[in-house]
């Protein structure tokens, strides 16, 4: 597999997963869908974007809660200060379908989000192809005059994302689609069937699947579906056995785990588990970290202050702590409803970019290693490729001398921090363990100003 | 079925109807769905009320064509006036969808306009549930943010109008349906597919009627499906049949005949057959005249003038003629996206029913005489109820004899004009008919102004 | 004055009216402005239409009140009915000012509106620059984005129609102007300064008023300026002494009484004294009953009924006790936003037209007579030309003899009905007066179905 | 003047001042104005804010140049890219007052604006009164229905942000006051007439003026009018003696240069000059820098890009260029139409602000050395403040010698970093000048990561 790093624009991918395209066919059993091998490539550059962007675009408002569940908030919970603010801004029967006219899109540029996609280092994105709104974010068939074809931007923003992913970058492109949508009449009328009723599943979800599928041919089918019913409900297994089979994807395609309640952290493809998930050690199997620069929300919110958005160093903490523990992030940014992507996420992706730029080695390709971060230096997290370990510092050592208890030196043991010349000074700690001596580098002679990487080559443990 | 004007708010339907529910089961072939008698209030009151409202009532325009099809005129047919009427009105991405919002309804005041409908004289009204642009005027589980509880209104119009017809009037309640949709992809699609694919009618166009029928329980199924398609495509005869053997409905029900293409005329309830359909002699079956107060348009146009309208006159003239053929007149009125139906058509509908509170006995329980215009006079039609003949004068006789060619008077025959006390000279003529006298009356002694009624009994051919 | 009825688009005004530019300079005091002989013209056609355009048809509603004060009611005098619309159909923090985007007028014909005025019989109209909300309908100096040239229609719409009514027809062309604006500071300061300061006529009303004049140079202006404050605030009389001087219109401009608090029925032009002013004897100055089609409003309103609609018959019985009076009268319509005169009013207009049509000798160039109503039959008006007396009769007498006291017939006296050919019989009298016995004339050969006219020739006391 | 530092809320500026109001009054001559002594308050803290605030950050756009002249480049200098955004994206008549409905501030939370402008360092603010697109952004007497009180907001902005910056910090309040309109016919019409009209000055501009003099006593009155007219246009000298004389504000007001063409770098109160002005040497008398963080706009752009923005390192550098030749710098923000100020916005002030919070000391109440940027080191700026020269370090020494020519040492000369414990060695250079040792500080000790503060004590030439 060797190989993808050099791969561009997809064409390599055609020899590289043959080996996988093996003549095996799935069952719609979640043994049978739980034993196909994750596409290698999905493992190797651990960052994707995620892009949230819909009609909740248009309020763009959250109030301590996530700006894209603003339907529900305001018409299902009923929470106060999402109805306050339509009572205070709207007229009183302003609707949330009244909201998708004004999704304009107008300075949607999808070639400029693509250069920004690939500035940041990722490897991949995954977009909102539809949210709980229900809203399609491409002209489906079977959304009729609820999707951006035919209200608001009048554009099919999945084909041009897609298109410009595929041609101006050699980033994968993935699709969200939410299963379930909260207000549909068809879905909750399942709902109070306790889902022994298919008509949303039928008529919806399902079709609305498969277009995507087919017509955009995704590298990543991004499922949320766990939310209240079960995969028996959604018929998950059966898709999953047509796209691992027969999809124009079958080979290439990597999902989730998020296919009915209660399967997170259990089937499907790679895990997610929760929102901002976190394991304290490796899982069994490969998983994601699916979080956001605006802490609060994953949908804009023109109401975030500067203090709900991630500073570059704890951004930076997150991604390797995750990769650490053999996770990808998937870093979630919320265009505006405009097609502006504020400045503020701009910088964050950049500067993980300038970040990447200097200590991708670290992070692409690489495993977790016997132990994720120091016992000594909680802060001090490891990866591991070939025979070196990186050791990535987030807090510099007060006194010059950073302590490690993990890493057994041998006598050709070398330490270097990446993009700095010279060898660190070290010596074996006694009880086990290395000391490593940080020169006192003057800040124009530093990589970077924060997360410094160290390599660590010819442990004894490595 | 005499007990029927004396009804109030559907209670004496159960009896008279019960000779109807005589047990016979419908077959869903046309030979069985034709077979069915139609019920008798139908052909009694000859009078209906047509409303078209949607969100073409938004836009509102029409340019020397009907505003209710802005939508396909625009954009599928790209008619130069439709365009260009956006093209300077709007922005350049503004789409059909777009519209809706702005269909507030906020005078919308459903026991006003059931006032004004009973006030016309009228028997029946038909409202457009859901017209070619597929938005549902009542909260449609299969039309998820296309409906005007949804966008818009936020209000069920259908069901408010109902409850309004129900509980203030005497007046039968019919629903308006579109099983077509013009720009929805899946109609597009199974239309593409030779009407050998079924998408849209198994989860759009079937389940919207059966919806409606089984939720507000129409008196009148007034179909609209006669444009492209079979009625093989749309399952026709099993709704029907359906709908005579086990709707809510079974007893009361009416409908028309537009049920797939090349059915009008031919198959289903009633006949209108096309559009102002005005038959040369009596068909073999009831039939509906479906004609519009407005010449040019069923929605509402803005840009409509007076000439655009009938005069009084003119829809007399229409309606009198369209009685004694035998048909019923369903007069359309186009209210405003807010809710409003303009004062010239408020005027045309209180003056029918002025005039009807003076004649209606020649209209109201007649039928189709021997004769239906008088060969000497074409302008002068006739009803006939029991023994009596009803001659309808359009034009005042203008040296002041009104000579008849087909009443044969015999010696006991008398002639009265509705609302106007003393009888009428009268002479039989000599090559058959009859010479009658018109007083030389004062305007203040008119019973109205135009449409004189004669009376004749005791005709030879009654 | 008898040319004037062959006279087209003004041409031979100039003619008629050097009698009146005799050299005479006015002074502004009254007593030398109320000595100006009115311009023969205004008092021959007898008929003008009243256009009230602006801000106020974009809510377009008035509840139990006039739409154009809609602004005033609704934040200053706070009337729950106003209050309540805009609180259940706008945003909470919506402004008066906010509702000019949607003053569209797309649908504005200003050639339509002409040919609708001169088909109505009208001799000319009078425009609505400016009313009590301030916006000009005209690309005013002096309203900077407040007119309808900066915001809403983008057009000049008192420069369209005076083009149209110049070029297209026959009709004199005047201009309405509010001198009070009553939510603008600089009136609301000078008020609470008792009126003892001016900013407000220095920099707004008196600049509108001399640019109006000098632009488009109506042939009236039709001030309306009564309400608060004194016309020595306004500076009425040097305003009127340029404009009976110097002023581009000054040998046809007429002008009426509306110039400050307590001038009305007393100063300046033609008496308009009071809204629908009607008095009860004939005023010793030419005078103008100004009033609505639609009875409770001047702007339109979307949610007027056709019974707040004069009936033709209300409406001719109006004009003419007014034309016997001595007075004009100015009949309003208020069009839309979108620039459409709806229906109703158009078929009014078309109506009085058309009566106009026959009956128009017996108002046009005529003056009271002796008599105004009679005194046996009161429905029953008089108007006078040269020898000639008109009775203008509304009532059609009830068995056929009209019995008028105040007609003193001769020999030689005739009297006849305008439009029927043939003279009627006529009895003298015995204690004075005349009986007029109507033929039983049958309804195809009457020349109007309403308000006749009989031609009363060779009286004693014509 | 030293007791400002330690003054609140204005209370203490009343003692300071009392020197100032000297019983002097100024003559309407430049002479006379030119005369007065700027008050200190405004040389001392240095940092102020610039806040672009109206009806342009509604469109929000600019293309290559700044958002806020929108109207003009739009409908004026008709710029292409200005004319099909338009043509794009609104309807053909829309206009640029229709914009101002959208003109929402419904997130305007001005204590919150108050904090973070504190938070800055910053000393005092700027707000935009009215820019030249005429809109005030306070409810003018003389700016009818083209206010932000009675179309868009519905606030006082300029008001609610006066309380919130007297009531919750201690900066000064200022206000922007753009005299001239683009738009406005007065002010076209007077420039037509070459300036030798005036009723734009009479009527508009300066009654204008005096309003938010007298109504919110601003510190500052930053006048923006150098553009095309001429001071004895706008009558500048006379405004100007009464500010100084008898306006609230007389004693403790700072005003700028821009009262008439040719008059910036020559007349007023402090020295503007051109935007982003930056002299070479320090000018005769104090000026201000007034810049954007955006490069290239005033007025919010929502295409803005990341590289549009100014990075810290660059803020910074063109700050402590300005200081050290004795100007103060303006910084320019500009809020979004709904109230925001954007994240990356915000991100620079708090960054400005944690940096003036080490670094504060070699900023505030400082003044320009001898020397401005060294001749060796030429990024390297002082300051001085009593007999400490501050050195500003732009660029850290790459070899750890920083040799600066300009300051002359004594054997009781110091050198320190503010904000990092020690001394640094130094040695007098033999031609003259210092070498300064800096130090191999680790990152985790260095006070700050960009442009670090030398105080240099007991120099010969201090």
């Amino acid at each position: 597999m060797g190989g993808i790093g050099s791969c561009c624009f997809g064409f390599c991918l055609l020899v590289v997963l043959i080996g996988i395209s093996s003549g095996i066919r799935y069952q719609p059993t979640w043994e049978s869908i739980d034993s196909r091998p994750l596409p290698a490539w999905y493992d190797h550059g651990k960052l994707g974007i995620f892009i949230h962007w819909g009609v909740f675009s248009v309020p763009s408002a959250g109030f301590n809660s996530q700006s894209e569940w603003f339907w529900t908030y305001w018409r299902q919970e009923k929470l106060p200060a999402y109805v306050n603010f339509m009572k205070n801004n709207y007229r009183p029967d302003f609707t949330y379908a009244d909201f998708a006219r004004d999704f304009t899109a107008e300075f949607f540029d999808p070639n400029a989000w693509a250069e920004l996609f690939q500035s940041s280092g990722a490897d991949y994105i995954v977009f909102t192809s539809k949210h709980g709104e229900g809203f399609t974010n491409w002209p489906s068939n079977i959304s009729f005059n609820w999707n951006s074809m035919e209200v608001g931007p009048q554009r099919d923003l999945v084909g041009e994302l897609m298109t410009a992913i595929r041609t101006k970058t050699n980033l994968h492109f993935g699709l969200y689609h939410c299963l379930y949508e909260w207000l549909n009449p068809l879905y909750i009328n399942d709902k109070a069937n306790n889902w022994k009723t298919y008509d949303f599943v039928r008529t919806k979800a399902m079709p609305a699947l498969y277009e995507i599928v087919n017509k955009y041919q995704p590298d990543i089918v991004w499922s949320d579906g766990d939310y209240e019913a079960p995969d028996t409900y959604w018929g998950s297994t059966e898709f999953l056995a047509w796209l691992y089979n027969d999809s124009p994807v079958k080979d290439i395609v990597v999902t989730n785990d998020r296919w009915g309640m209660n399967d997170t952290c259990k089937h499907g493809g790679y895990w997610t588990c929760k929102d901002r998930y976190m394991p304290t050690k490796v899982p069994p199997k490969k998983w994601e970290n699916t979080m956001t620069i605006d802490k609060g929300s994953w949908g804009f919110r023109r109401n975030a202050n500067l203090e709900d958005y991630l500073t570059i160093e704890e951004l930076l903490a997150i991604f390797i702590q995750t990769v650490s523990l053999g996770g990808n992030m998937l870093m979630n940014v919320g265009p505006q409803k405009d097609g502006v992507i504020a400045p503020i996420f701009e910088e964050r992706l950049r500067q993980v970019g300038a970040w990447m730029g200097v200590n991708g080695e670290a992070i692409r390709g690489t495993n977790p290693w016997t132990t994720q971060n120091d016992t000594m230096v909680p802060d001090t997290w490891y990866t591991k490729k070939d025979s070196t370990v990186y050791a990535l510092v987030l807090t510099w050592p007060s006194n010059g001398v950073l302590s490690l208890s993990a890493p057994m030196p041998t006598s050709n043991t070398t330490v270097n921090m990446i993009g700095y010349s010279g060898q660190f000074e070290w010596q074996k700690r006694s009880g086990g363990g290395i000391d490593i001596m940080f020169p006192n580098i003057p800040i124009d002679k530093l990589p970077v100003k924060y997360a410094w990487v160290l390599t660590l080559s010819n442990l004894e443990n490595a």
